[in-house]
């Protein structure tokens, strides 16, 4: 056990659980502390078989069943907000709330997944249990894309759960998501002279019109309706306070529907910000709802609601391109992921726990 | 002597002291060891009277002339852009020009003060020269206006010269200077949702529309005519790259004719940005051109150039405020001051020279 944090109880409930696990702070890039602590508390388990890669843990049922589940879950979080530890309010309704940096991204639906793994000695599938670092940062430090190099063993499966939050229904699928730098430049100049120079930063200004002017489309794929989005998610710009900048950049993160590929949504930024420098940081195909299979309609029919399009990338998408049809299926309202006032409710996580545990043991 | 830096030499010439001056790095906060330099250069000078306030210097004749003149430059240069050391070159007429950070704002001009102060043991005036700190920032940390405060007994004149660059002629007044931060206020989202969010750089989008349609005034000021600037010279915004931001902020510069105060200026600024969170970050009044009084009147004769206006913001404001005359005269063209390619006419350095050593020894 790491010697800065307390040991985490499995057996205490996905809820006690929830809160023990959000009060260790890990934010992406801090989640040792965390990923210690779950090593530790699954050490007993004489029905997984535990694999470490850095802070990502696979933990492995070997029980010889005719089907494999891989059931996933990232450890990390966005920056705290003054917002842990964490604490339960009731609601004007009556109904108990965990507020707290993580309870719904991705927190709870850890800890359902990690009360289930230790509990279910004798699922009816073969589970792969796999809780990885790094999902709230650029995808190329994501933890599940780092152990599908490392140990390609592990993406063996017929379905994939991931515990994203989904209002414990089932949403399936993803957007894509890109993320561009859209560069203005100009003529730097000292400011109390400033015709003889050009301002990269009022340059910007047609870029932050499109942006401000943009209708975002709504595509059906597959029977499931999914919404994009174009936002600037950062822009800077400025060389000193006398001085008339020579370059200012708008970073943008475009969301789009899987029936579009990256290339294509690529294609799209650079159409909008045709008289901008626009480089590619980062990308992440969608992936499609993957709610055909006979094992996901069975999943589907064990939770009893209608699935519905999830519209962040999560990484179902790297099930859905190595052919694993993936759903997400968490407790939590995704809209209130990363917000200041992120909280889930206590009733989602028990019937999270309970949908998954009964499709588990097979009734 | 400062460790760190080659002994200056007063009597090598202007140009070449201009050079050595540029060569010792002092960008705004970093003057200490020009200082100490300058201090050690001019320790000999028995015709001078030595007071050291910070990095600012002031050296003062004491002769018992009938009117005293106030001659001043700042020591401070903006951020060095791989342009130290200087160099020389020739331009495509054969023309000498010295290259580099600070040789036009305002190295050269301070090294031909330097050249006279050591010079002319019997000036026609008794002269008040001041070399300060820290005027390339925000006005609050104004060496020049520190010494206002602390040493108020040198800001006793006739007239005063400041040696900003002015092509080696004079310049009058100045315009003044605000600078304002514009905040835009939006709600943080998962960018994946962003329809749940308000994109505050999306808002912003009509604010840098503003600064880009802006037409700028040109205003007739006793005789001079001054050119108005207004430009954003910093934006930034963004919370995480998945991250619907809350808030982002232009940092917006006005320049303004000396015909309107900076009350007024600001009023201006509000008026523009009328949706937006306005807050005064910093503000300098402008000064009239101060070309009326008879000693100011001489002194243009002298120099033998028709006045023009000086568009920047300088510390000639400061003395206006005080009551005294002043004007710009230094070597360098400032449309080149803080660009890359900072470069100072050899010729005006020695014409800026010549024609302030003519006046000052009365011919």
């Amino acid at each position: 056990m790491s010697a800065s944090v307390l040991p985490l109880d499995l057996t205490a409930g996905s809820v006690a659980l929830t809160a023990a696990l959000c009060d260790i702070e890990s934010v992406s890039g801090n989640e040792t502390p965390l990923a210690d602590a779950i090593m530790e508390a699954l050490a007993g388990a004489a029905h997984l078989e535990l694999t470490r890669d850095g802070d990502t843990i696979v933990a492995l049922t070997n029980l010889g069943r005719a089907q494999r589940v891989i059931i996933a879950g990232h450890l990390d979080t966005v920056p705290v907000k003054e917002n842990l530890p964490t604490h339960v309010e009731k609601d004007s309704l009556g109904d108990d709330w965990l507020w707290g940096r993580g309870t719904v991204d991705m927190k709870a639906g850890v800890a359902v997944q990690l009360t289930l793994a230790a509990a279910l000695t004798h699922p009816a599938y073969d589970i792969t249990w796999i809780w990885y670092d790094h999902e709230e940062v650029d995808a190329s430090q994501n933890g599940l894309g780092r152990l599908a190099v490392n140990h390609p063993e592990f993406f063996v499966g017929d379905f994939a759960i991931l515990g994203e939050p989904s209002n414990s229904s089932v949403e399936g699928g993803c957007n894509g998501t890109i993320r561009v730098d859209v560069t203005a430049r100009g003529v730097r100049a000292h400011s109390a002279r400033s015709w003889v120079g050009e301002n990269a930063i009022h340059r910007l200004a047609p870029a932050l019109a499109v942006l401000s002017a943009y209708q975002p489309r709504s595509v059906d794929v597959d029977g499931l309706v999914y919404r994009e989005g174009l936002n600037a998610v950062g822009i800077s710009g400025g060389v000193a306070t006398n001085v008339v900048p020579d370059e200012a950049t708008l970073h943008v993160n475009y969301r789009f529907a899987p029936s579009r590929s990256a290339d294509d949504a690529i294609e799209h930024v650079r159409e909008l910000f045709a008289d901008f420098d626009v480089q590619v940081v980062d990308r992440s195909e969608g992936a499609r709802p993957g709610l055909t299979s006979p094992i996901a309609q069975h999943f589907v029919a064990a939770v009893g609601a209608v699935p519905t399009p999830k519209y962040g990338w999560t990484d179902v998408a790297r099930f859905s391109a190595m052919g694993i049809p993936a759903v997400n299926f968490g407790p939590g309202d995704a809209t209130l992921a990363h917000a200041d006032d992120e909280r889930v409710a206590v009733s989602q996580i028990i019937e999270c726990e309970s949908a998954l545990r009964k499709w588990l043991v097979g009734e």
